[in-house]
């Protein structure tokens, strides 16, 4: 497939949803679906459909249609799904915890090998199988194993200086949940930020605007 | 101000960005800034700041720049971050717990009520000066506060069950961290969701760009 460098965040950002809607299809035995029916199904106009696609070269046929299968994984290769990168969880308090015990890394193509924690009584403690691991030994264990994401879900006041650390020990990209803004400086390190706040503003602006 | 019922989501999405960042300036001392440093700091460019505020009316003069204060006073009240919007978490579990300890709901004007959970054995525990109540005193609750946020940490497989409920006791919108999609039907209910898979993933994206 083509891979064009220049496609919008936006469409970046609607691939996950792709993704998930096409996978409901599979389930429910879709086999083909139109640009127009999956636009119906996911509040977008067909035309939106076929440019967000054609950012990556030509997946549907006209007249008839979309691979459900196909394009599920086309989106999942282009998304990175079939790396199987390496993830390690910095901070295992209640969202690292909470994120151990639900996110399911395995269904997005990732492996979650460690997490690591600064509070000696929570080390050792074994959650959905991985055990809490003292952060002391964070740096050995991410140069054995070329981690490739680290989730930093710490608190906010040691976030710069934690991912400063991640970053020297080869960490490539780092999932930020610690609400502060991360500056990777020359690293090139992706940062990809969970921020809480902005989401409960969005939906703010929404209420305040039916009033 | 002049408001315009069309504005772009990417706009809105941005507004919280914008906000921050004044804050910090507004901290630091700075009292005015041009579109051109604040696009530098932000990463955007000067016409696309100032086209996002065209949005909302004039707030800058040419030769002059913004003044800080008031252009965040100006994204404050349009957030709705003036309106003092009630909130209750319905489902106290190891996010929600997390959302009560670390989430700083008065900064950005809202008032987090109550909290609500299904297992016996939590309710009655007590989180940041939150005490826990029982899951079936929350309709009554909800009508007699006139709630209009409720924070939705529970399990996904209940997610639509307890959605309606809470729109059936008057709800008027869902922050949503169960990662199911939810109707709000006919309600009108306004839905605003927390994906962590599509953000891992865009970062997987752009870590496959860049191998």
């Amino acid at each position: 497939m083509k891979k064009s460098s220049n496609i919008s965040k936006n469409v970046i950002r609607r691939l996950p949803r792709y993704l998930r809607k096409l996978d409901e299809l599979a389930k429910a035995g879709t086999e083909r679906i139109s640009s127009g029916e999956l636009g119906k199904q996911m509040g977008l106009t067909p035309s939106q459909i076929r440019q967000d696609f054609s950012c990556f070269g030509e997946f549907g046929q006209q007249g008839y249609g979309y691979n459900v299968a196909g394009l599920r994984d086309e989106i999942a290769h282009i998304l990175g799904m079939d790396r199987s990168y390496s993830v390690i969880l910095i901070g295992a308090g209640r969202i690292g915890q909470s994120l151990i015990e639900n996110f399911n890394f395995p269904r997005y193509g990732f492996r979650l090998l460690g997490a690591f924690e600064i509070r000696k009584e929570l080390v050792g403690t074994e959650i959905a199988g991985i055990t809490i691991s003292d952060a002391e030994t964070q740096p050995d264990f991410i140069r054995e194993h070329n981690v490739d994401i680290a989730i930093l879900s710490i608190n906010r006041d040691h976030a710069q200086q934690v991912a400063d650390e991640l970053i020297a020990c080869g960490i490539r990209s780092i999932w930020n949940f610690t609400d502060a803004d991360i500056d990777p400086g020359e690293s090139g390190c992706i940062i990809e930020n969970i921020h809480f706040s902005y989401s409960l503003l969005a939906l703010s602006y929404y209420l305040t605007e039916k009033d």
